[in-house]
């Protein structure tokens, strides 16, 4: 292979997601299309400059507060502490969800060398510590790296007087109780939701 | 979502085999891996820069002549067809191969507006022409488009005293009968070798 087809072959494999028969029919597609490949080398390098992190809850944006932390119409009393910037986006789908959030920018991983040090959680205590915060909803990953973070969180919390909670886990919507895994329904059993008392 | 890392997102799912939620992982990715991000931008600079069509057979190229058509142990008598570029790099990978290739570009499709003159088929013609070609091999894709283009490729070599092959169509290997499609196995019934006469 041409030393420079190989070169943008091998970045395109580093992305996640993407194996080495994507990254070749990508890389060819890239060669042919030349205002697609304009597009993305721009569209890189204007996200790479605007988007930075908001000072209060680490999303990603262009202004200076995230839209969220800026919308006054929102319940800023009630913070809900994701792993990712991608999560608030999912998150925010649902629109069931009116408060606030607090990105870790990651998960306790001592395998990959992070500590509590590594995530944004002492950002988070301190907005814990200056007041007004009712309650804080740990929605990290249900995996045992995110399991690990929301109890490391729940305990840096637990000196201060406000409600701190986990997303539910249960079974997903359409998902047939017999495919569901053992670890599924059982925490299904746990979080079970009582339907006598309103 | 914010501009910036929208517009990231739809350079992104521009590209094939990307869908939105790949997109999305791999924006947020390249914002957080800043190294990685700069590694593709150069590349696919790189890339577009030094990459040519080889004058002889129209393979990617970023020497005068392309490596194969550049390699006087090749088979220079025989010319194989295919539609792309990438599919040089499959059919080399068998080893199987000593001849040389034509890359035409793409395959005829009026739905795409793509006739004769959009694909490298003069240049092939006249490579049959100047003479000194035994077999020329059409390995187009087993498509409706490759077929037709193999067929429209065949009839233009006609009058040159030349053979015009086409890859065998048969059962994949490892592929149980009972999985095959029935177009495979009427072609696998088609093409069947003789055993019998060596």
């Amino acid at each position: 292979m041409e030393k420079a087809l190989e070169q943008l072959v091998t970045a395109l494999t580093e992305l996640p997601g993407i194996g080495e028969k994507t990254a070749l029919r990508i890389a060819f597609f890239l060669l042919r299309q030349s205002r697609v490949a304009e597009r993305l080398t721009v569209a890189v390098a204007n996200a790479r400059e605007k988007l930075h992190e908001c000072p209060i809850c680490q999303n990603l944006t262009e202004d200076r507060l995230c839209s969220i932390c800026a919308d006054g119409s929102r319940d800023h009393h009630t913070i809900c502490v994701v792993e990712e910037p991608a999560d608030v986006l999912t998150l925010e789908q649902t629109h069931r969800y009116r408060g606030v959030y607090h990105v870790l920018g990651g998960v306790l991983s001592p395998i990959d060398n992070i500590g509590p040090r590594d995530l944004n959680i002492s950002t988070l205590l301190e907005r814990v510590a200056t007041g007004g915060i009712a309650e804080v909803i740990l929605a990290t990953n249900p995996t045992v790296e995110g399991e690990a973070t929301a109890s490391y969180v729940y305990h840096q919390l637990q000196s201060y007087p406000i409600k701190v909670t986990r997303l539910a886990r249960g079974l997903p919507t359409g998902v047939d109780i017999g495919i569901a895994d053992l670890d599924t329904l059982s925490r299904a059993f746990d979080d079970r939701r009582d339907l006598t008392t309103p």
